[in-house]
Order: C-alpha cells, then sequence, then structure tokens
C-alpha cells in the first residue's frame, strides 16, 4: 500500500504543472465527523505538492461575520484562482447541519440553503471548477475512542469542544442529517464517503479521486456549462425604445424636492442601520447618462460611516482568475450598511458579450446564474435595486460634445467612449435582452428617465425611499415569520 | 462665506484628476471627540467628489480583529491606493488614547505604539502618501449639548454609546491625553486643529488644507524620503563569500533526525497555537537553491488548519498601487497561527534594487522601514525568522542543469532563471548588504548552508524548534510583565 500511496502521489505532482498552465481552480471541500481526521488528512493530501499551487482554507466564521453576511459569504470569498486548489476544512455543509440541530436557523432557512448549496456548487462547476466533495466517516464507538484519547493528553484536550462533545452525544441525529444533507446536494458535485477508521486508505481513495478529476479535465477541457433558465417571477420591462424621455422638472421644484427627499433618505439610513438591513444599489446605463451625478445625490445624505460607493472597471488579473461574481462577493455591504455599485457584475452580459471577453455560454447562462446569486442576496434580507441610467443617441452626442469642449471635463471622455457609442444598437439588443431576464420580482430593475438629470435624481431618490420603507416595515415580520 | 466654500469644493474636484493622474495616493485622518461631527465633516468633504476617486473607511475594530492582529494592523491594511483618497472616520490616535485611559493597555505599550505610528506615518510619506490628519475640537459644554440632542430624538439615541457618556465625564483626562499625543506624534505628519462648533469654518478649512496640500505634491511632485538609519541591536553576520558550504548530513542520520524533529514540531504547534504565538517564517535564497523542499519539511508536521504558506510572486497591479509592505501585511498571520513566506518583502533590496524597480532612495530607505516593520511584529509578540537558503554557483548549475534534462522538472526552470544567474555577482552585494543591515536582535537571519539540501533541513528545523521553544518559556513572562 506504501508502494501505491508514494505512486499516487507522484501522479498528483506530475499533474501540477499541468492544471497551472491549464488554468483549471479546484475547490476540495472535507467534511465529516469531529474527530475522523480531516486535518491529518489534508496535511497527508499537501505533504508533497508545492506550496505555490494551493491553499488550506479553515473558513473563520465568527459569529460576527456569520450574523453580518450571507451563509454562502466566507465560502464563496475564498474560491481558489485559475491553476490552484483550495481545501476547505469544513464548510457549507458543517454549518448547514449544525445550525438546524441546533435550531439556530428554521426548516425553511435550511432549506433555502441547500438550494443555495446546489446554485453555488453548479455556478463553480458550470465555470470551470473541479469541485471535489469528501465526507470522512467514523462511527460513534471509534469517535468515542478517538475524543477519549484526545482528552486523556493534556497538549490535544483543547481540541475537543463542548459542539463535539454534543455531537457525539446526539451521533445518530446527526448522521441522519448529514445523509440527507448530502442526498440533497448531489446535483451538481457528488460526494465521495472515505472510511476515516483507515486512514491510509482513506488518503489513497482522496488522492485517487482527485487526480481521477485532474486527467478527466485535462483530457476533456476546463468545462463550460450549458445555459439554462430557471424560471424566476419577472416584472414585465418595456424595451428601451418604448422608454419616453421626455419627462423633465423646474429647477426650483427640483430643489424642494430633492431637500424633502434627501432629508428622508437621511433619517431612513438611520433605522436601516439599526434594524441590520443590508441595501445594495446598482447602477448601470449609458456612458455619460448622469450616473456619477445621481449617485452622490443618493449619497450625500448618508452617514459616510454606513455607505461605500463601489466602481466597477475592468477586472484585475487577480480577479479575471476567479469566477466573475467573486469581485462582487468580496464587495458586499455588511447588514445594516449601503454599498452603491457604479456598475456591476451585469458587465457580464453587456461589455463582456459584446467585446467577447467570455465565451456565448458564459454570458448565455450568467442570466440564471445573476438571478440566482440576488435571490441569494434578497433572502439573506437584502433590498437589491438596479437602476438602469437611460438617455437617447441624442443627449449622449450633445453631453459628449459637450465634455469634448469644456477643458475640466475632458478627462471624462475618452476614445472608448466613442467606439462605445458607434455599438449602441448591439448594446441597446443587449440590455433589452438583461431587463427581460433579470428583472426579478426580488431584485427589479427601474429605468430611470435622464434626459433631463434633474428628473432622473428625484425619480431614483424616490424609488429607493420607498424601497427602504418597504423593507423597514416588512423586517418585523419576517423576523417573526421567517 | 457660502461662496468660498463653494469655489474651495470646485476647486477640490478641479484637482482631482491631476492627483488621479499623478497617482498620488491621500490619507485623510479624521479624529476628534464624540459628537465633534466627525462623520458630518467627511461628508461634507465628499459631497462633490467622484466616488471613483475616495473611499470612507471607519475600521472595524472588533475584540477579536484587535486581539489577533498588531495594532496597526487596521490602518495598514486599508491604506489607500495611487491617485485616491481614503478618509478615515477615527484611527491609530482614538485607539491608542482610549486604551492608555481604559488601563487597557501598559505605559510601556502606550509608548511603543506611538513610535509605531511615528514609524507608520514617515514611511507613508517617504513613500510619496499624502497625510492630512484633523482633530475636531468641541469643549465639554458643546458635547454635552450636543449628546443630550441625540438621545433626546429617538432616532439618534443609539448613536451615544457608553464610551461616549465615559468620555464626557472624563473630559479633561481625555483632553489630556489628546493633546499629549499630538504633541507626540507631530513628526511625520503634523496635526490641524478645527472648531468642531463652527461646523462650516471648520469644513472649509479641512478644504482648503486638502488643497494647498494637493497643490503642493502637484507641483513638487511625489515626494520620495530620504535613506537615514536608526540604530538597530544588530547581530554581526558573515559575508556570504565566507560561509562554509561543506557540511552535509548521511542518509541514516537525515531520516532519523527529521522524524524526530519534525514530532518535536507538531507538538510545539499546538503549544503555540494554545498561547497565541503568531509566527513568522521568511524564506529567501538563491533560485535551485531548495527552498520549496525546505518548507515543506517545515510545513508537513504542521496542523494545516494552523498555518498557510505564501508564496510571493512580482506584485499585481493593486499591490503595485500601494506602499510596497501593504501586501505583506494583508497576509499576516492571526495569533496563534505561523505564515510561511516563499520570498518575501526583502524582494525590495534585491530584485527590486536590482532590476530599477523602485528609485534608489527607496530601498535604501527600505532597510529601516523594514527593520521597522519586523520590531512592530516581534512587539506584538511574533517569533519572525528569517533564512537565507544558500548555495554556491557551481551547485546552482548543476541543478538547473538536472532541471533542463529532467523532462518533470523542466518547468522549474526558466529563461529568468539563467538571466538571474548571470547576475550573480550583483546579488551577492546586494545579498550581503542585506544581511548586514537588517539581521536585527529581535528579527535575526539565519544562513542555512544548503549545498546539501538534507543539511539544510535539519539545520532549519532545529533552528525553527529552539525559536519556538525560546517563545513559549518568555511568553509567559511578557505578559506578567509587560
Amino acid at each position: 500500500m506504501a508502494e501505491e500511496l508514494k505512486e499516487l502521489r507522484e501522479q498528483l505532482i506530475a499533474r501540477q504543472q499541468k492544471i497551472r498552465d491549464a488554468k483549471i481552480p479546484i475547490l476540495v471541500l472535507v467534511e465529516g465527523w469531529a474527530a475522523a481526521g480531516k486535518g491529518s488528512l489534508i496535511k497527508e493530501l499537501i505533504s508533497e505538492m508545492d506550496p505555490r499551487f494551493y491553499n488550506v482554507v479553515s473558513p473563520v466564521i465568527t459569529p460576527e461575520s456569520a450574523a453580518r453576511y450571507p451563509f454562502l459569504y466566507p465560502y464563496a470569498t475564498a474560491i481558489p484562482e485559475n491553476g490552484k486548489v483550495i481545501f476547505l476544512d469544513s464548510g457549507w455543509m458543517e454549518s448547514c447541519v449544525r445550525k438546524i440541530l441546533s435550531h439556530e436557523i428554521t426548516r425553511s432557512e435550511y432549506k433555502r440553503r441547500v438550494r443555495q448549496v446546489n446554485e453555488f456548487e453548479r455556478q463553480l462547476r458550470d465555470g470551470g471548477y473541479i469541485v471535489l466533495k469528501l465526507f470522512l466517516d467514523i462511527d460513534r464507538k471509534e469517535q468515542r475512542e478517538r475524543l477519549l484519547a484526545l482528552r486523556e493528553n493534556p497538549d490535544t484536550e483543547w481540541r475537543v469542544t463542548e459542539e463535539d462533545l454534543w455531537q457525539h452525544r446526539e451521533y445518530k441525529r446527526f448522521r441522519d442529517a448529514y445523509e440527507e444533507f448530502m442526498k440533497d446536494t448531489e446535483e451538481a458535485a457528488s460526494w465521495h464517503m472515505l472510511d476515516g477508521s483507515k486512514r491510509k486508505a482513506a488518503v489513497q481513495e482522496a488522492l485517487s479521486l482527485l487526480v481521477k478529476k485532474m486527467d478527466h479535465v485535462l483530457k476533456e477541457g476546463r468545462y463550460n456549462g450549458d445555459p439554462f433558465e430557471e424560471e424566476f417571477p419577472l416584472k414585465k420591462m418595456p424595451r428601451l425604445a418604448e422608454v419616453d424621455l421626455s419627462p423633465c422638472l423646474p429647477e426650483e421644484e427640483y430643489k424642494k424636492e430633492l431637500k424633502k427627499l434627501q432629508n428622508r433618505l437621511s433619517e431612513l439610513h438611520n433605522v436601516i442601520y439599526r434594524k441590520k438591513i443590508p441595501v445594495i444599489i446598482c447602477y448601470e446605463g449609458w456612458d455619460a447618462a448622469g450616473k456619477g451625478g445621481n449617485i452622490r445625490r443618493i449619497a450625500y445624505p448618508l452617514d459616510p460611516r454606513g455607505f461605500d460607493v463601489m466602481p466597477i472597471a475592468s477586472p484585475e488579473p487577480h480577479e479575471l482568475a476567479r469566477q466573475y461574481l467573486w469581485r462582487f462577493w468580496t464587495r458586499l455591504p455588511r447588514t445594516g450598511h449601503i454599498t452603491i455599485f457604479d456598475r456591476t457584475w451585469y458587465g457580464r452580459v453587456m461589455v463582456e458579450r459584446l467585446e467577447g471577453f467570455c465565451t456565448e455560454k458564459d454570458w448565455q447562462r450568467a442570466y440564471n446564474e445573476i438571478n440566482e446569486f440576488e435571490r441569494q442576496l434578497t433572502d439573506w434580507g437584502a433590498v437589491v435595486l438596479k437602476f438602469w441610467i437611460h438617455i437617447d443617441q441624442d443627449t449622449q452626442l450633445a453631453r459628449f460634445t459637450d465634455r469634448q469642449n469644456t477643458p475640466e471635463k475632458q478627462w471624462k471622455i475618452t476614445d472608448e467612449d466613442w467606439r462605445n457609442r458607434e455599438k449602441w444598437p448591439q448594446y441597446e439588443i443587449a440590455v433589452d435582452e438583461m431587463l427581460q431576464k433579470t428583472s426579478t420580482e426580488n431584485a427589479p430593475w427601474v429605468i430611470i428617465e435622464s434626459n433631463d438629470k434633474k428628473y432622473a435624481r428625484i425619480k431614483a431618490l424616490r424609488v429607493l425611499i420607498k424601497a427602504l420603507e418597504k423593507a423597514c416595515d416588512q423586517k418585523l415580520e419576517k423576523d417573526m415569520d421567517d
């Protein structure tokens, strides 16, 4: 057996560089019983690997981070970059199962989480990730002996936690819950049971599974999942061409309304802070539509300690090297905070689609993936609002020309803006499709007519205030109901 | 006054793009009394700014992060990138003053922190940062009225914390402590007192200071500080040419020792975890010296949940856009954890020096900056060990040739390795200088003779074990003593 193990290790090493060259990211989830030897298993798996090739992550789920971010946050922010392996020392399974058995979450929340796990794993798989899920199994007797041995040694005594003892007492309930969870999460990546009582055999099996997965992808190429459409309840959206852009607002009325609405928003910021409601405001729109000025009018009344504006430019190399939603997961607000995204994940179905920065399958899959992502956010309790700041081509030309001719504004206009302008018709097709497919009930698009910027600012403020008021009213109900 | 304010705002806006183009990073620290209006001040400062240009950071110092990272960690990881402004809503001043007044830190720890603050600010300044420090002042009567007003309104009641009331009761002690702190931290960036009772005037003054600082840098160019040498207690190091590379170890003895030492290291990992000692192990050395294999022998006995290997490659764009130590601050271990750096911040005085990736002043300044950085780490309680893995040119050639001729190893050798080899003499000069100037008593260099890799691994393990044993013994004493 030592021979076989050695050979498997060599096979793994031999594939390291190929996986790196092929830019394949690998996530190995190691779940299992307390004292089953998860740590030791990982230790054996990495023992000969090049440290530049892997990372071991034990998601530190402090009460703070667990309470202030969505359930998947610690895992979605920890995914590997292309060509690297991440070993997760217990993850979303453990956190679902423990929470339901300790009654920290309700049955319906548990079901939502199972759905989110399936979505998460599928999105990774479809994006070309290898996802290997291992469960290290030991029976109750074996666990008892190991826990006792750990407790008897003063050096290792501290490793046995109250939670571990609780698990041991409730071994049967845990077993049923683990089994149920595994059955429910086989969709995108299947589970592999390893016998934790036979350490060497477990290592060998894990290595062999990993090598097999690597070989499969090295032979077949990075997987690129087919698009499919889940049914989301959608709001009917007009085509851009049908939008009436004539609304405008006289200066006088604008000033009065602005002040009134900003005061109201300022009050509401206090309430959402206290009620711990996270708020995500997305801005998309044509170049020179007035996104910046609109954002500033919303930001002005907010307490700067409670919000962030996230300008989204082209992805940096370390962002490009991961699933495209990663750079948005890492920028989410905490509960009670507001994040305003100046451009968003919708770049996937606009610029990335049109410029060929991703494959056709990639952007076609994205509508569904984004709907899922946003549902995960609203399930968490977030208000998700999406503004399309809309102007017509004539208005854009006038604003471009003004920028060109005004020295202080020249930095705002680049050759790229002019090039994008030429692609207006293609963009319009993409935007129309995006609005039709992603304006869900829970995270709707709102078209903001912005030929008159003053009208646009007032409308955005009104829509936002209404959404926040609704959320504040419902929060109490939701907390009681779940 | 409204006119002047408007004009200042316009001046600020007009400079935004220039600051961006000149890649100048700006840190504005806003400190002051509770209820002095720090939030409102920041709000006014950013109100017309392009959101892509600034961020507001309220360092969330949870008990967890404060206890598990060095004092400067929340600030050092939050510094702006080139061309951006960060507004820090209270920072290192508040955290020093509160901690000393509440007796959470000793007087000697307070003094260490003041020194660290001066080092931190100077390093930023010397690296071309604008550091603007504001203190928003109100008298006791004004504070009382504001706290009362906040508490009377149910919407803002929660904003008045127990800590604020404590500050109000102890107003005089706080005033003295603030004054002392300000006096002690004028070295690198001076303090500006703003009268918080005159809101508009305060905004106006802050804006005017900011514009003035911007203009100065835009005119004079990014500051690049002169090198200077503080006296650190240094360990005498041999020149590389004097190192005897003949030591070697027979296979038999190697295997026996390796097992014994790895077992001991594994035990010690438990102890440092329990005693919450952070450990930082730095690897530098010639190409093909055997760093990777050496690291693996140290990593093998460690619990994978308690350590990370950080391979350091060329900096990514978002890392290049910040002070060079930033990407190491963000990779520090928590207390009780081990981080092994495969290459380190010493790139500054080796590859960056030789390839001209930084100015001469930059790398000359770095010896002192690095000594300070490492003293901040050891002051925090970290074990900092630095290994220079050493071989001679013949051994390197033999290993390069072997890599070239062995198909499974070819990926390990690149044209760059051959190019670097040609620069051996220049590198040797740089390494000798580095070893002389940065082998401090608290964070010494250890030369690991690695012509025989087995000998090298055993030596590194021995040195590490000795350092950890010493730290575990001393920890108790230090805790009692401070």
